[in-house]
């Protein structure tokens, strides 16, 4: 977490710890601080503090979105488990992504039936980076409301993006992505676990997940995390703007250590859209190694990277990204998952860079030994 | 919250903020951790760590709990707003309750039919501190499925209970207590707001609410709310700890309390089992007076007292408590929900006594010269 978002909660956890229910003048002034914060981080995404619902995290938001409406979704192959287990208990289409993992406009478009209430894809995928073009499906999706309108249809159709991964290198604004629902996580800016939030447009009609005494406008009951929306919008305005220098500082660090890796295996493979790609991300393929065998052998030397996504509690099945985007299994078993954060330099990149080489060479001779 | 819990949270927010989820020894480490905050969460009530779900509070423990089977619910009156909510939604009955807030054993038997899957009874009310015979309620339940079990029903039924109230100062034990599905919440033993825990004995099993990526045994997905599992695990085993003595300080200061009001205002009503009873609460009414402008009154002079339940986001309506116990419009209008706080000591309660009654006083005198 950023030392500022830890600095914003650490009041809310004494001093200021009041339930912002009671009716004390110390708690309604919490209510106030609460309802401020909710407002700023509205608008680091261009939208209103009371079209903003705090849930505990990214998963909670996904399932309210995609909850909220019967009916059958669209999304891809390639989505959040979050998404994918609320898509998969409903009637649901996965639309396939290239082999650089962005999914076409044409086939969410053919995906779309007369009973898809929501179509949901993620602005950015989290184990290879690569960017959606949301504004195109947004098009998509607006078209299919037209259309819908004209035939005097009543099925409504939203367009529900998890835009966690992309929250501290890209454009939030929702008028400028075009859509209709959006998630966040905090986590993911460098603020607190467990906080998200479900950005909704005026017209989407949420239907609450868990109900008691009516917070979050009785769309999402239970007392309110105070500290951790402080921490939340400590930690996303400060990533908003940090964001310009923060891209080209990761893109530069990122671009070198592919740059370094390449050169030392000019066999490797590296997954993820060459232009639209989140700058901290790197996804690279020693097709034959054993990556968790590296994951262990970087550990040791203080480089910790991953084979996949850390979001599945479920471990030792093959990533559905890698799968989906046609790596083959010895591919996908060879794979490095490389994130960059924002306070590294070029001599840990130089560093990282070595150590890597170093392990990956030992595997492949301790490989050709055998 | 207390000092030992934030501590216990700092660590967790830097230098251990690894998702326990990712492959490298430092993330492995945190979810060592992590189960081992939840192996003491669950022995301060008896039970094992892997019979506990972590989830953001109560409200959400109540509505995973309740959702997880169809049928009849059978309830009381005066629950907390997460368990109506969600009871009301359902084929349900609301057993009353007596002037003193207890539930009757026997109209608790009386309402379980056929269809009935849980039953949902407080461990002790918020508003006026009675504390509920569950253990005798348990043996109803425990009655009830034996003779299923004789008449080869398949049709399981669950006692559960919200222990949030009582946790500070009652045994939790969940053997003792005799229910099937426990729900605490760690801001009320001075942990952090938005975390919580639903125990459920073996043989119960949970539909999940929240789907993704498998956390908690696949019962409720989302990130590990690492640093919140520290804060309640550290609040939880320091309140267990103490009991015995808080619930000894506390009972002589509210009945210090109870004795200098009483004292002054002979005609007020006390609200409450005079022995089942919170040590911490004290409910007192004036009929006649607008509880509204005696906390106003109060807050000026340092002293937050509370009209109802806090964990109400909408306001403006009477308590449903306080309309159980049979009090009228008048007495619910003027009442007070007083509650005491561990580090309270004499001298604060003759203070707080004082401005109580002089605030008290001067209303009475505003309504007589009107």
């Amino acid at each position: 977490m950023s030392q500022r978002a830890i600095d914003a909660m650490l009041p809310y956890f004494r001093d200021k710890f009041f339930n912002p229910s009671a009716p004390y003048q110390p708690a309604v002034e919490i209510r106030r601080d609460y309802q401020l914060a909710k407002s700023r981080i509205a608008q680091a995404i261009g939208a209103r503090g009371d079209e903003i619902i705090i849930t505990a995290g990214a998963t909670e938001s996904i399932n309210l979105a995609l909850n909220s409406f019967d009916g059958h979704i669209v999304t891809t192959a390639i989505e959040h488990h979050a998404v994918l287990s609320v898509a998969k208990a409903r009637n649901h289409t996965l639309v396939p992504v290239d082999s650089r993992g962005r999914v076409s406009v044409e086939a969410v478009a053919a995906a779309i039936t007369d009973e898809t209430t929501i179509v949901s894809v993620g602005l950015a995928n989290s184990e290879i980076g690569t960017i959606q073009p949301l504004r195109e499906i947004a098009e998509i999706v607006g078209r299919e409301r037209a259309r819908r309108q004209q035939v005097s249809s009543k099925t409504p159709i939203f367009f529900h993006t998890d835009a966690s991964q992309g929250a501290g290198q890209l454009d939030l604004s929702v008028a400028r992505l075009g859509v209709d629902m959006m998630t966040v996580n905090a986590s993911k800016v460098y603020g607190p676990k467990q906080v998200g939030l479900l950005w909704t447009a005026p017209p989407v009609k949420l239907r609450p997940v868990i109900v008691g005494g009516g917070q979050e406008l009785g769309l999402r009951s239970g007392t309110e995390n105070v500290a951790g929306v402080m921490g939340f919008e400590a930690a996303l305005t400060e990533a908003v703007s940090h964001r310009k220098s923060t891209v080209e500082n990761l893109t530069l660090l990122r671009n070198k250590l592919e740059r370094l890796l390449i050169d030392a295996f000019p066999d490797a493979i590296l997954s993820g859209h060459r232009r639209h790609r989140l700058a901290s991300h790197l996804h690279i393929s020693f097709a034959g190694l054993d990556a968790e065998r590296l994951v262990f052998a970087l550990e040791t030397r203080g480089v910790y990277v991953a084979t996949g996504s850390a979001c599945a509690a479920n471990k030792g099945t093959r990533s559905h990204v890698l799968t989906a985007i046609g790596l083959s299994d010895a591919e996908a078993d060879g794979s490095l998952r490389l994130s960059l954060s924002g306070d590294l330099d070029e001599p840990a990149i130089d560093r990282a860079a070595e150590i890597i080489i170093d392990e990956v060479r030992r595997e492949y001779e301790r490989l050709e030994t055998l």
